[in-house]
């Protein structure tokens, strides 16, 4: 992946396919491309089950004039689409994703979305920060990022949740960024695979809250942090990514939390890049990674 | 560690300790070795609280004589012991342990024991493997190590403990390797700290059999094992050591249990080795392990 | 992978093809395939650069009746070899590519390769083992695999080698498994990219002999091993998989050489299973992997 | 590590102490610090060589009023040092060393030091940025951090160097975080063993310029950053941390160099945490790390 210019990008399409596993559609697809004039890059794909499973598609291809042809291109998906009972999507990298970013006080994580939407290495843009605290405000402010201080209690929370629908606006992700509230049915509901969390250990190890005491009062000799979409039952979304760390007996919870940052913040930005790259499809409890 | 030879052992000790945390244990201790003439070589030591908790040290030194004078550093040992609330354990590197090895089908542990027992990276001796099949008698037979078959089922579990417990003898470690069955709690009464099992997880995560089916079916990203030793709860043992290894949506059951294997034999050998070597010490659900 | 019967392996193809970057090849591709009933159950390409560079697709397919219909396949592929100036190589899962091992004293990468022989985790047959010395001889006939003793001096080694050859016969791959002699330049040239080696350093770092000492030396915080394919140039062949260990200011040259063994088996016994599932193609001074 | 507030550090005292490998040192400090009423929470120590080599110990103790009676402390060390041939530092954990940080125009390494020190896992302050380019002084000013822009050309570098030791004044330790200018001799010769380089490549692997270019090149398949002290000799000082990242046939140059900025900001990171917690002992051509 070259440099981080709009160049690079002006052009390159991402096209990911679902269907029943048959013998022939990726023949069929590949000829689609190639006949639009189309240079298949990049090109990965899953079988469910080779017998009778879902078949799964992503393709990166190189397309000139793509902003003008991708009316033709559709066009021709559609038909395909209905011989094929395939659903699929199709982004032009160009266009930089809105993340709206929920955090409550630590400021870990966001800094590191910060950092990588800053550097290129994350393509997108955080359209707004929501926090139920005051106290990240000067760091969103200082990467001129709209803040919107929304506190929540039990009471209010419904409320809080509709103002911040109502303040982050047309967004394509939502990421929970060491967000301290359960967010409900109702709002999980609202970007069904377009809404991430960090939970900071290895699940399903430490379901809820203060895993790190619970890793501790436990012994483990590694902690972890788990990318996840989230659904209403709470830490059990199909999982993106995992990590883990080391550690040893003279680990208290508070170090355990000081080196779980480092691995929150890698596991998140690493989930979102896959998310924003088009590389994550959601297959029942489980995901396909395209990495 | 220089080379294995019995040399590199034969006047080396291991003394581990642990009293209430007050200052100048370190200095009474360090004194005592001193005036014995021995030379302490490593040196590590831990307090689980630095206000009025439990102080662990553990020490190798070399002692010109050591199998002889032995009796007198003990009874200088016994007379701080009073003085300090401290018990202790004084072992000489040149005694290899002798381990009882449970199995069932599948060999690859056992193999791995059986590995670096040969190479002397594993100094230790292994003095029987006991399974509930009959598969691995040839592995054992050909490095010359008897093997006892003891079926169990459920009407016949307390007398095939019995039997085994009269089959293995006198053995300072009993190591389940991949061993399909559930050892009562009066088994694990009789090797307090001395019963290791390798868990197919990464616990707390999937407790329990099948824990590869319940991974592939919560779409973990990491896959793990852990070596514990055994208490009458069910994979709820202090854990002694614990990896992971990636995976991807690729990977069926079958997959995770292939690869699974190399974590598990990883992780259990270093388990054995970090006790044979005296490294390890149980302080209540936790382990400290001075690696 | 499902279980290791031969059943699984018996209608699976794979076939690897390298052309000239132009679109529309692995639509030609995967509609040749679909004609010929096949269902592509792995898919991986790579572009050596999407402008004019060489594109590499592996394709893993499984056909019914892969054996009789091979011959047909083999024909559709040679036409359009001559159409888009590409080649191709295919070959059937079924088939155990036969090994020869070459080692010198040391036994670990050894019994690791007969290790994952045996458990099917590597699908190959050790045809035999070849050593300078004779000691691992033992090993060899404990798992039935002929073992010929070639003792090797500056004088005696193109009779050596020439002799080795012959005692080997026809075989698809040779593996040096810390084989402690330098191969002749003529010896490679009979195996291109059929004799992989593993090199106890994290290359370049090290090259030549005794990179554990120059690792001490150097003081690195990592030890390494790299498998790669052997040329003429010494240590400088494409490398096909690397790993390292972390090891701290405690570790002698001793330890090193122990951590290491535990690496050298594994980087060794990946490298060599992706050659045998024909997963490695070399391209210039490095390697495609489609792990 | 509990909170970071300043009370855990107020009374934390570290000592290292160097000398002659006898029976006894650490009974006579261990005396010394009970003596004087500390309480050692941490120990640890290293032989060069358990016969005649050198011996190394680091302790961390707590002293109510430690500030007050360090001078009495001291003086017992002095004593001590004669009577043993032992050389010591002693620190107060509270005070925070003074850093100054040179770069270039890449601004991930930095971002990374002044994320740490504002989070306070890295208990320092840095004192100056200084840069041979202007790019990186908003990134100083919005932490409050005096930048200064010092040109480098082969004529001006003499000059600039001097500048430079002027501007930064009195520091503890002066990192290289990513600065694109070989520094002189002499610069080297002012700051012994407090004068930190991040290489970006796992050395001895690929020394000198353009590290990425040429792991690409000779075809690795991970990638790693060096974290050493600076000596005259170009990337031969003692090494204090190394790590690597994995990467594939996919990866161009560019790739390498954006996964390369986060093993080099967490190397070089966790670098200079160790220097300022005094864990670091140079011997030689190695460090000890007493992590």
């Amino acid at each position: 992946m070259t440099p981080q210019t709009s160049d690079r990008f002006t052009d390159l399409g991402r096209l990911v396919v679902r269907c029943p596993d048959r013998p022939g559609i990726v023949a069929v697809l590949s000829r689609l491309l190639a006949d639009a004039g189309a240079n298949i890059v990049e090109s990965q794909q899953h079988s469910s089950d080779p017998e009778g499973g879902t078949f799964t598609l992503r393709l990166e291809f190189v397309l000139h004039g793509l902003a003008v042809r991708r009316h033709q291109l559709e066009g021709a998906l559609g038909l395909l689409a209905g011989q094929w009972g395939m659903t699929w999507r199709l982004t032009e990298a160009v266009h930089k994703p809105r993340l709206a970013v929920f955090v409550s006080r630590t400021d870990h994580v966001l800094q590191e979305l910060l950092y990588r939407v800053g550097s290129g290495d994350l393509r997108a843009e955080i359209a707004a920060v929501v926090s139920n605290h005051p106290d990240l405000e000067p760091v969103a402010r200082a990467h001129g990022v709209p803040f919107h201080h929304l506190p929540v209690t039990p009471e209010t929370k419904d409320a809080a949740e509709a103002k911040a629908l109502d303040l982050i606006g047309d967004v394509d992700l939502v990421v929970l960024a060491r967000y301290m509230q359960v967010v409900s049915a109702d709002f999980c509901s609202r970007f069904p695979e377009r809404l991430i969390n960090i939970h900071h250990s290895f699940l399903p190890a430490f379901v809820g809250a203060n895993p790190y005491q619970a890793a501790h009062d436990r012994g483990v000799k590694l902690i972890g942090a788990t990318a996840h979409y989230v659904t209403p039952e709470l830490d059990a979304g199909p999982i993106i990514e995992q990590e883990v760390a080391r550690i040893d007996h003279r680990a208290t919870v508070e170090d355990m939390r000081r080196v779980g940052r480092y691995v929150e913040r890698q596991v998140l930005a690493q989930a979102v890049t896959w998310h924003v790259e088009d590389r994550v499809v959601v297959e029942g409890h489980r995901t396909i990674v395209f990495a």
